[in-house]
């Protein structure tokens, strides 16, 4: 076996701020993919992984499930890319393929679990999986995909968690001209799915606690913006919309969203507070209201996002940061001091 | 104005038993059938109604919603029945006509609110509406039913609410061979959703508490039976059904049956519990599950189910009461021990 070691910054514990440490990256096999990593995103979940707010979980531990680089070399069998190729894996470097859900392509839900990017068990090992934050990654051909032209590779990353996980339910439900979607929260995940609604066509309305991201707002292409501590706002929005996504973790009145969907209507959560939803009966019973939720996408749909980003302009809005600001970068995740996602120069590690 | 003085039975306040009463039934308009009313059914809806369960009422108050009987006389202007014929009125008995939801046949949504069988405003003369626990009924001809050939009039009346309230939901989520249903509860309302998802070719499981009721339940078509109390049958099922219609309308662990639903699952309640359901995000996002509700059905959909029970043979399991047997039924009610649904003979009033 011959591994390779890079350059990381990882956590040694739930607590401490990330450091500088070196992982050992697999062999590359017949099927892998050995990808010079040139940026990597910073998701609030990695935030809640080391933190072990979703649970313990083995340090050391890198993180980073925005990937973006180029492709260094090949296993043998490799079919789908080339030495060269710029790249990108997201949130699943695997999955069973023989569940249900994998036969369908829907690997995002594999029955047996699939295979984080990171804090998972590398099938392919045994390892604990490490993410991003570092210089190189090796993965299954069939988990990396294919950054079209016309994207720029600074700002591709935040599409692979925080791009997918908004496209993939506004596609579900069907989205498109005459839809009326709610995006609540316009953080990294929000500004996304304001980006996407309208560029499906969607009459758009941000929901978001004060007004200081309303210009952003109509700038992403949102057609109104509602500020949710106006109440008569909220009052005069109920029953006009079709579909909400909520990108907030944290806890939410999730009745007074309800009210603002009309019969059929569907609220689907992709942000995880720790408290569950307190739901009563007749926010759904009377207007056969649905509350739903999401997980990322499958890489088909990612690839698709992919393209369609490529086709209509869309690029996430970032800010690059380099290893030595990724510990204050999370503290500025963690007070939302962001416009709208964090990427990692990965070349400063 | 020709009004006719009727007898019914009813609330004098929230508390006191149910007692003989009189009440007026508009003149018959141009657009209204005078229905002798032959048989009423008892629902659970009709205790919470009176008892302030869902909010305070104007009494007298006479409930019943689930109406079979005759025509006696009809408007200038009806074109849908004739004297003599065997109809029923359901749970609604007017619609604006003219939103959204009434314009494409979803008169149970009507989002002006539509007017109910008792305790709402009579659009026709603005008194409060009253139900069925009468000797006829005055209801525009587009509210009024026809009861097919082939139904028992003693047993039909339960499919008026009880009945279109589980078909509703097993119609519009699209229930058919293959798909594997689960039933909570097995009252009023679940029996008839065993029976429906059973005749619709469902794989039908039913979830309830102890093992009285398993034999009817397999009587009455499900494939299996769930003791809700039996923690490995619970284990075993998880990630095993597509739909679950939650009939109990006290709380449950909604957490726990969530669980029970493979990716892309809805559960749908149509029973409203007092308290919020606690869902924790993690019961929906990592296998994309819906929580939804749903109300009664409507106008066509009750038909349309008035025929398919015709045409398959299915009828609640009723016990028939006379008028003075009322107040012990609604006790009996409160206290589950009914199999399935009361039926009053309103020829005892």
């Amino acid at each position: 076996m011959t591994t390779t070691t890079v350059k990381a910054y990882g956590a040694l514990d739930a607590t401490s701020p990330l450091v500088a440490l070196t992982i050992e990256r697999r062999e590359v096999g017949p099927h892998d993919v050995l990808i010079d990593i040139d940026y990597a995103g910073i998701c609030h979940s990695d935030i809640h992984t080391i933190r072990g707010d979703w649970g313990p979980i083995t340090y050391p531990q890198v993180v980073g499930h925005e990937i973006v680089g180029h492709v260094a070399a090949v296993g043998s069998a490799v079919t789908r890319h080339r030495v060269g190729d710029l790249v990108g894996v997201g949130c699943q470097s695997n999955s069973c393929g023989e569940c249900a859900q994998c036969q369908q392509g829907h690997d995002q839900y594999c029955l047996n679990g699939n295979t984080q990017t990171y804090n998972s068990i590398d099938p392919a090992d045994g390892t604990i999986t490490q993410g991003g934050y570092s210089q190189a990654v090796v993965t299954n051909e069939d988990y990396v995909l294919a950054i079209p032209a016309g994207l720029d590779p600074a700002k591709t990353a935040p599409l692979l968690c925080a791009g997918i996980t908004t496209y993939s339910p506004l596609r579900h439900w069907n989205v498109g001209p005459g839809t009326r979607v709610g995006v609540v929260g316009m953080g990294g995940l929000g500004h996304m799915g304001v980006k996407f609604a309208a560029a499906l066509g969607a009459d758009v309305t941000v929901l978001s606690r004060g007004t200081a991201k309303r210009d952003d707002a109509l700038d992403f292409g949102a057609h109104r913006y509602v500020d949710t501590t106006d109440r008569e706002a909220m009052r005069e929005l109920r029953g006009g919309l079709d579909l909400i996504i909520n990108t907030v973790s944290a806890g939410i009145d999730i009745r007074a969203y309800l009210a603002l969907l009309d019969v059929d209507g569907t609220l689907v959560v992709v942000g995880a507070p720790a408290e569950p939803f307190s739901v009563p009966a007749f926010s759904l019973i009377p207007a056969r209201r649905s509350l739903a939720g999401s997980t990322t996408g499958s890489i088909t749909e990612i690839q698709e996002m992919l393209d369609f980003c490529a086709e209509n302009g869309i690029h996430p809005e970032t800010e690059l940061v380099s290893a030595d600001q990724i510990n204050d970068a999370w503290e500025r995740v963690l007070s939302a001091d962001v416009r709208y996602r964090f990427v990692i120069d990965t070349k400063t590690l």
